[in-house]
């Protein structure tokens, strides 16, 4: 016999359906949930609502926004010269965080991936080069994965964008901040190789 | 800036709240609700507010119910005359789970800890009371925790229903399966010393 009542069931079965949220997880997390004050619930299922029906997306970069525009498009600070080209909505967040760029963004919605069967086709690219023959911006940063889809996607977007006169560059490679050379493995190395950096004479 | 939307903020602080979810976690349980079915987290909304509007208590047992009585209660299969004493309704799935089991329980809501002000007065005592003197029962298991709180509130409730010609038993203590005596503290080695089994002659 089961001994959770159905709603709990159901509480814990959607819980468990979360991406690193196990069976155990899922009914610890149920049970806080059982004794959690009304308000904690409410507001959490509220929110579970809101992002569906509030977040849509940017009509200038693609990216997460709520009404019309996101708020770097909205902006008037950001600098629109630069237009830093990310793969989904959650790399614009990562790159916020540094703190480094003031630019805007373009969403691409994927990589080309052509053992999965995705094409330039699937990508925003015809937004992109749009926003680009507007004339204001200078420079396009392919901030992509370094992985063989992102190095495909900054060749093909590279190539779509020739001749605008633009600037086109990718994020750089090489050791990750932290690491020791001992963990660094030859493709890293290469890549560190080839980027190497002046540093006086 | 926060590159995410209000939304987004308010899910990912909601989130947040849950125990063991941190920051990071937070925010990918985000994203993927955001790119997830709307029916999924549909699904995880509804039964949020379901268990805080359809699950109370069991009428009898104190447990997790939804209308006036639980599965278990309910069931004509479950043996009436054994009477297990839990602390929480947690405590009853665990006890489930073992198969082991096919009395019927009984919520405390609680142990006794003198140390936070909790004196018997808190626990549903007097309920307990009142289901013993029914006549049916004829065993009362105490399965509490082996902490001092859990041999206090073993103390006070075999008192209290002292003299009604019961047996009243608590749960087994000795060495947790699985364990190699290595690890076996000293207070564990005594109790599996006291409580040591006959395995023939």
């Amino acid at each position: 016999m089961d001994a959770y009542t159905e709603s709990m069931q159901r509480l814990i079965a959607a819980l468990g359906k979360l991406p690193g949220i196990g069976r155990r997880t899922a009914e610890r997390l149920a049970f806080y949930l059982l004794d959690a004050d009304a308000g904690e619930t409410a507001a959490l299922a509220e929110a579970l609502g809101d992002i569906k029906t509030k977040v849509g997306r940017c009509s200038q970069c693609g990216g997460m926004a709520e009404g019309d525009t996101c708020a770097i498009c909205a902006s008037p600070r950001r600098d629109r010269s630069r237009l830093c080209v990310v793969e989904k909505a959650k790399d614009v967040i990562h790159l916020e965080a540094t703190g480094g760029y003031d630019g805007v963004y373009h969403v691409l919605g994927g990589l080309i991936a052509p053992m999965d069967g995705v094409g330039p086709e699937r990508l925003d690219l015809a937004r992109l080069e749009r926003r680009v023959a507007g004339g204001e911006v200078q420079e396009v940063i392919l901030a992509l994965s370094a992985t063989a889809e992102g190095d495909g996607t900054v060749l093909c977007v590279a190539d779509r964008l020739q001749g605008a006169g633009l600037r086109i560059t990718r994020l750089a490679r090489g050791l990750p901040t932290g690491a020791s050379l001992d963990y660094a493995n030859t493709g890293m190395l290469a890549d560190a190789l080839r980027g190497r950096q002046d540093v006086g004479s």
